[in-house]
């Protein structure tokens, strides 16, 4: 297996805890995304995926990008340590979440986006930042409704396992936190998060501790 | 079942997209989302989704978000007429073509993103359109070349039976339209679309033909 990721990249982020939380190990092809104008752009990486978007599995012959999908395609061809509840409300419940995470907060505030505000649309750093933190503040909040007090909420997400949901909620509390989000109001999300964090897995798939750190 | 839905709601079209091509009939719960300030905002919808988004699914007591998670459910419980493959990679492909429109290209461009950028940042009226056709461009180009010559594209966007992904693809070239976005270089999306749009299940989901439409 190889994995085209890029330390800061979120989606990425998701993909490294996953496969630490299975035990499985990908060789890693490196793409920054802001060296060389870009190398998400170059024609190495768009012949792999021309969205260039991040991260990518390379796995017998398939070429997958999309964090979740490859996430799902892990757990069924490698089911040990499932990141997905046996019981279809289960999954179906931890999907929703990871969507909520994943196609609701996170690529309305990634790189792309913010490059657009403020080059196409001359936006200043101060609304770039609210407009992350706008973002991130409502995605955060219905999130933690979400969690709080459901009977399936358990030491994580989804019961006392990790699950796919908590390889979306890490990263994304991560980036929050780069761009000083407040954080304050989302007790279950921190509870959360801090017993992710002790994890190996978890601590393992951290931004600044891969190789391409720079 | 019971399905909140909106007509224009272009995740809720997803959904209904699925529950005809397998047969299904779900309740619709009708949520206007600009009639009496949003009823997406008001108390009743807020405690079914604190998210304020639709389409929600509500069965046998799930109460579920997400358009992508609630196809896969239906899926899971319903597996007449699968809207996935039954193999591994197979499946993975279809989530992957499904999420790069429901997480890369519709979040950016639904109606709280557009009325942020007008009325907290202030953008044209052409700016905004500007930004909801640069967004559809680079998804669709990007898809178009996943689609075009790839083994696995058939008919539909994965093999010669509508899946997941062509409840995606369709509403979103629906939307494009509306935007006056030129669809002439995605030659695949629109023979795909054509042949999608020739069966009742596409043709009854269309917004225009819902009960709700105004």
């Amino acid at each position: 297996m190889k994995l085209h990721t890029y330390y800061r990249s979120s989606a990425s982020y998701r993909v490294r805890i996953a496969l630490n939380l299975k035990g499985l190990a990908a060789d890693p092809s490196y793409v920054h995304l802001s060296k060389n104008g870009g190398e998400q752009f170059g024609a190495a990486f768009d012949s792999v995926n021309p969205q260039h978007l991040l991260p990518v599995l390379e796995d017998d012959g398939l070429v997958l990008p999309q964090s979740l999908a490859i996430i799902e395609y892990l757990d069924e061809t490698r089911p040990e340590a499932p990141l997905l509840p046996a019981d279809p409300k289960g999954r179906a419940r931890v999907r929703a979440l990871s969507q909520a995470i994943a196609a609701d907060i996170h690529p309305i505030n990634n790189l792309r986006v913010l490059k657009y505000l403020s080059e196409q649309l001359g936006v200043s750093a101060d609304q770039k930042n609210a407009w992350y933190r706008h973002w991130v503040a409502l995605g955060l909040e219905a999130l933690e409704r979400q969690l709080a007090g459901h009977p399936a909420t358990g030491r994580f997400c989804h019961g006392d396992t990790p699950t796919m949901a908590d390889c979306c909620l890490v990263p994304q509390l991560y980036n929050a936190r780069r761009f000083e989000c407040d954080l304050s109001g989302y007790p279950t999300l921190l509870a959360i998060d801090a017993r992710c964090a002790a994890l190996p897995a978890f601590a393992g798939a951290l931004p600044d501790v891969q190789p391409d750190a720079d």
